[in-house]
């Protein structure tokens, strides 16, 4: 069946490397049928900021505002701002979504932060009970795309930037997976702007391709909510005695005290 | 000698605890004789986006407009609009640097993220060759402190959330540390959402206690830059073979694949 892929896409100029990665994805997708809608946020010049301006009508508590808990109460009474919702139907018809950005210190954006923070709002994303693998939004898939200003060599485990799997883990972690994504690697065009128009060329080529077989690809290993007591949310005794034997920790932020298994955010099945 | 802070602050409420953390450190180093400047984000609709409108006159390239590179030659020329030069000079005039905000998404709010993104500009906070421990903000001091939703024990390496110190990492080494700044230890109030008005008391008496000898602590142990090779910025081999029969890695993101240093992000001395 033809899937429908929202592409969110946070980078200011159109001859950039992010925007031919960005066409390439709404090209190779569109050729096998998908529907692609893409989210330019700068020209859309997205709102960044969480404000009391993101709800219609008035707010439960003028005095003391609280953006997770006024939006939540907004989102279940219809009184969220056009641009919210907006981004919300998009995403509730997307079966992958994709983030396209170049990393800015060691994250997104801050417009496309602005993306999630205002759009993945509570109850429409996530509740205190549906998360993480219980997620509203388990039926999708999300990835990211981004390039780099460092060199694969500078994000390893004995490099400048360190482990790229830690930088990637809060965002992979605490957005995607917190809203159930199922989350497929990334993918990581290092440094461009260092490379040669040939080598560009291959990094966009290579994910040409990728993007051919996307959707049939196995996502990243997170740990399932079952494994966790409901009352102080860690790992419950029997996961914990079952891995105590393991060499490697679940995953980078659930390690246990042992090394990161190598890879976790980089590929599936680590 | 009267030390000067800059205190970036976002929340979009006066009644909130974060703005009752803002004001407890504007109290308490101001008692001390520090002249305490606060840049209250939500309250001076700071932009977050960072886009071409950042450059005064011309671009260099307006058909492949680049920002780092655009905004560093404008930081050259004087040419940068006033709402970034003004925090560039508060930030210049500051011995220590305190971000207070509520954690979005396992980091900043994206308003907080656009004052990274647009302040902290090449030529003025590194440059290629100043960086890390060479940054150029080294005589300067920096320290998040901010509210988490979820309970500690939901951060831990055995919690659903994962290791604090894995998703610190990013933010205090790949933001605050790149730039040189002396990385003070986290202030982090657990979920006071959830604590009764007595232990949002207790936690505020705690961060007020602190604030007493704040300007004396021990900044976080990162790796100085003559450790890396200047090529790949790799480890040198004889700090790996130095460090090769250590039970734990160097930092969270330089582990060498061995266990995280426990507390790495959030103790001096680990």
């Amino acid at each position: 069946m033809a899937k429908k892929v929202l592409i969110v896409f946070a980078h200011q100029s159109s001859a950039s490397f992010n925007a031919a990665a960005k066409s390439a994805a709404v090209e190779v997708l569109t050729a096998q049928g998908c529907t692609v809608e893409v989210s330019d946020l700068y020209a859309m010049n997205f709102k960044a900021a969480a404000t009391a301006e993101d709800i219609k009508g008035d707010v439960k508590d003028a005095e003391h505002f609280r953006y997770q808990e006024e939006t939540r109460l907004a989102w279940e009474e219809g009184r969220l701002v056009e641009d919210i919702t907006a981004e919300q139907t998009k995403l509730t018809e997307a079966d992958l979504l994709i983030f396209q950005f170049p990393m800015y210190w060691f994250s997104v954006p801050a417009i496309m932060k602005g993306w999630i923070d205002r759009v993945l709002t509570c109850g429409f994303a996530f509740t205190g009970e549906k998360r993480y693998s219980q997620g509203l939004l388990k039926e999708k898939k999300a990835m990211l795309s981004f390039t780099t200003g460092s060199l694969e060599s500078m994000f390893s485990s004995t490099g400048i930037n360190g482990d790229m799997n830690v930088t990637l883990w809060p965002i992979q972690n605490g957005i995607l997976h917190y809203c159930g994504f199922q989350v497929l690697p990334p993918q990581i065009f290092w440094a461009p702007s260092c490379a040669s128009p040939e080598a560009r060329q291959t990094m966009l080529e290579g994910w040409r391709s990728r993007l051919q077989g996307l959707l049939e690809e196995k996502p990243l290993s997170f740990i399932s909510l079952d494994c966790f007591d409901p009352k102080a949310f860690q790992l419950t005794p029997d996961v914990q005695e079952k891995h105590a034997s393991q060499e490697f920790g679940l995953t980078v932020g659930i390690h246990l005290g042992k090394p990161l298994p190598p890879q976790n955010q980089m590929k599936a099945g680590c």
